[in-house]
């Protein structure tokens, strides 16, 4: 197993304070399903009356929790909900055996928790193609139920880690018809795919009432502007799960836009940028901002061209403003692109314009520039109104490290 | 710049002996255009009754020299023609100045050899974004056309390396209607692109006789099978170009399948391992072989995500018998698959079937297995008789040493 690493030089420097969420209780246990000394299983309970919307994976070899949870998503809350996930084992593709394990896992959770089968959502991160020793989790089960605490969010955080290397947290306060509604969440995730331990994880709570479409529709769009647009490595997991839960015990939210929407939406970017941030080996946060692309769809492809470059994050790990490995990923992204439109700039500075370098520009300037940990590489088309931002981090001897020197 | 790096430990023991082909004449020279103290520029002649045949990057960014050579490539060569190739600037974003370069260089070519300007062929490789400092190239060109001699393939070769640890040449001679017919190449590649040197290039000569759209077609078609078939980094070079000259001085031949074609493919796949035998870093040369996909493009969808994957090829490097980053990447593919009918070897070791691990896999095995400098990743999705076979490479401490630790 890959040691623990040091915490991430992009880490924030300590965990938010995160707010209760009325209708929402949690407890962690260490269940001992992979690491010992540690917790590695949280429990999250939704009082009656909640709505749940998801985002799942869209890999062909997902696991078996994410079908389960796929095939729950739609259903009614009304008489209450759970969220149990554990840690060190994913679950992933360990045949019919997995589906076993999740229906044994759901059928112990309804059972404490006094909720049906179908309103049990599970997940499972870590090791694939593993047995889940299912018996170990739900062993502790009844005490998880029976300490379930208000608050507890930073110890759910910490309970889901696998390569993490600190816990990931969110939450924003915002007032709506002069009542407070509170959003918190939780995330996990060392790029979009971890060493073994694959996965990112994230479960948001509010206590905002809102029927399970809107919260669906919200969930799914903001999702694409914020945990669609980062990359570690441009490897996909085969268990990532974004669930949110709103308890219906504050305001009710009935239109899109609003206040709630937008404090929804910062609370979602924060979480993404945090698992950007420890990203493995990272020690630079990269913004790709695109603009001037024919169309959105151009831009992202462009952004993501040049954010899953291995080329460019080397280049951004050797603080090298190499352009011209931009240049290229424009080139290759299969957008429509004109060199001779082309302008890329490093933060404020201008690199290159019209085809070739900027008459101003020198690389003292660019290098100076690369020496920053958070940086920003603007690319602008010339060609329309298509936009698009990207979020990544460099590649550095730490990834190759973390997974390749140390066997699974 | 990138010290000159050890020969790689995949490269072949020697430098093949490449036969002379009629009508075929080549000459190097150290032009001075970056490198010092080594050949940079090289020649090749090519007599009346030549036909031409070339494939070149896809990509939005390509340089003046490509552009140059697609708008030439579908014309008459029966006048001769020539190719110039020059190493350490690669000509690419460089503006209208670029194309400029071009021009002057094919002139200076044209008038020396005695050939049109539309029969030069010219590639540049080497830094993006810097002037080309043409007048060192067309200041030797007179030296070159009078030094041009049958033979010479090995020096031409060295000639055109940036990044490259050692020259790559192929041959094959076969009979065609009882007369011997010779195909020659040469290419330069360490990677699909290398640092701030980035391209592959690869000039392969023979002495049959054949129409240009024949010999068109069967370069387009074996570079898919070959050429397109291999990954280094996943990065498109913005420079790649592939030309094939037959000068018509043996056999004609007239039809596809045949003894040639079947020798000029041979050619191809030889060269195409030698670059990713030559890729940045590589300690591992990997055939990904997958079967049994719904359709050929299927298949290849697969093998690419497996091929391009920085968590497989880290566990490569690693020797690390990680088949759940296998099933990671065969679910991110977009390709049609289903877990229960995934079957994954590593050589004859079936490592997983029907979604989980084969019951007489062990760890052991796989990880003596990966040992080895030559592996085959075999993946079968169990679907259908799609087929598809790429080339790869390890990713390693190497790579983001070359691509981050030096300063381009």
């Amino acid at each position: 197993m890959t040691p623990m690493a040091t915490r991430s030089p992009l880490a924030p420097d300590t965990f938010p304070d995160l707010p209760e969420i009325a209708g929402l209780r949690l407890a962690s246990a260490a269940a001992g399903v992979r690491y010992q000394g540690r917790t590695d299983v949280m429990l999250a309970l939704l009082d009656p009356g909640t709505t749940v919307a998801g985002v799942f994976t869209r890999s062909a070899t997902r696991s078996s929790n994410v079908r389960d949870c796929e095939a729950k998503i739609g259903g009614d809350s009304a008489g209450g909900a759970a969220i149990i996930v554990n840690s060190g084992n994913s679950n992933a593709f360990t045949g019919k055996a997995g589906d076993g394990s999740v229906t044994r896992i759901c059928a112990a959770v309804a059972e404490a928790a006094g909720v049906t089968e179908a309103r049990v959502f599970t997940s499972s991160t870590g090791v694939i193609g593993e047995r889940l020793p299912d018996e170990r989790i739900t062993a502790v089960v009844g005490d998880l139920v029976a300490n379930a605490v208000p608050g507890a969010l930073e110890d759910a955080a910490g309970a889901i880690m696998t390569t993490d290397t600190f816990p990931k947290g969110s939450a924003r306060v915002v007032e709506v018809d002069g009542q407070e509604v509170r959003i918190a969440g939780i995330a996990k995730g060392s790029g979009m795919i971890a060493p073994d331990m694959a996965t990112m994880l994230v479960y948001i709570f509010t206590d905002a009432k809102i029927a399970r479409p809107l919260l669906q529709e919200m969930l799914s769009e903001l999702s694409d502007r914020t945990f669609n647009c980062i990359t570690v490595d441009g490897d996909t997991s085969t268990s990532d799960t974004l669930l949110l839960a709103a308890t219906g015990q504050s305001v009710e939210i009935t239109e899109r836009g609003g206040a709630f929407e937008a404090a929804l939406g910062e609370v979602m970017l924060d979480l993404a940028h945090q698992v950007v941030r420890d990203g493995e080996g990272a020690t630079k946060f990269v913004e790709v901002a695109v603009t001037g692309a024919a169309t959105d769809a151009d831009a992202r492809k462009v952004a993501s061209a040049i954010a899953n470059s291995p080329l460019v994050k080397t280049a951004v790990a050797g603080e090298d403003p190499n352009w011209g490995r931009i240049v290229m990923a424009v080139g290759k992204s299969d957008a429509e692109a004109d060199r001779d439109r082309l302008t890329i700039r490093f933060g404020d500075i201008e690199v290159a314009r019209e085809g070739w370098v900027s008459p101003d520009y020198t690389e003292d300037a660019g290098a100076g520039y690369m020496k920053q940990q958070e940086l920003v590489i603007g690319v602008d088309l010339g060609l329309g109104d298509g936009a698009a931002t990207m979020w990544t981090c460099d590649l550095t001897h730490a990834y190759i490290q973390i997974n390749a020197d140390y066997r699974s």
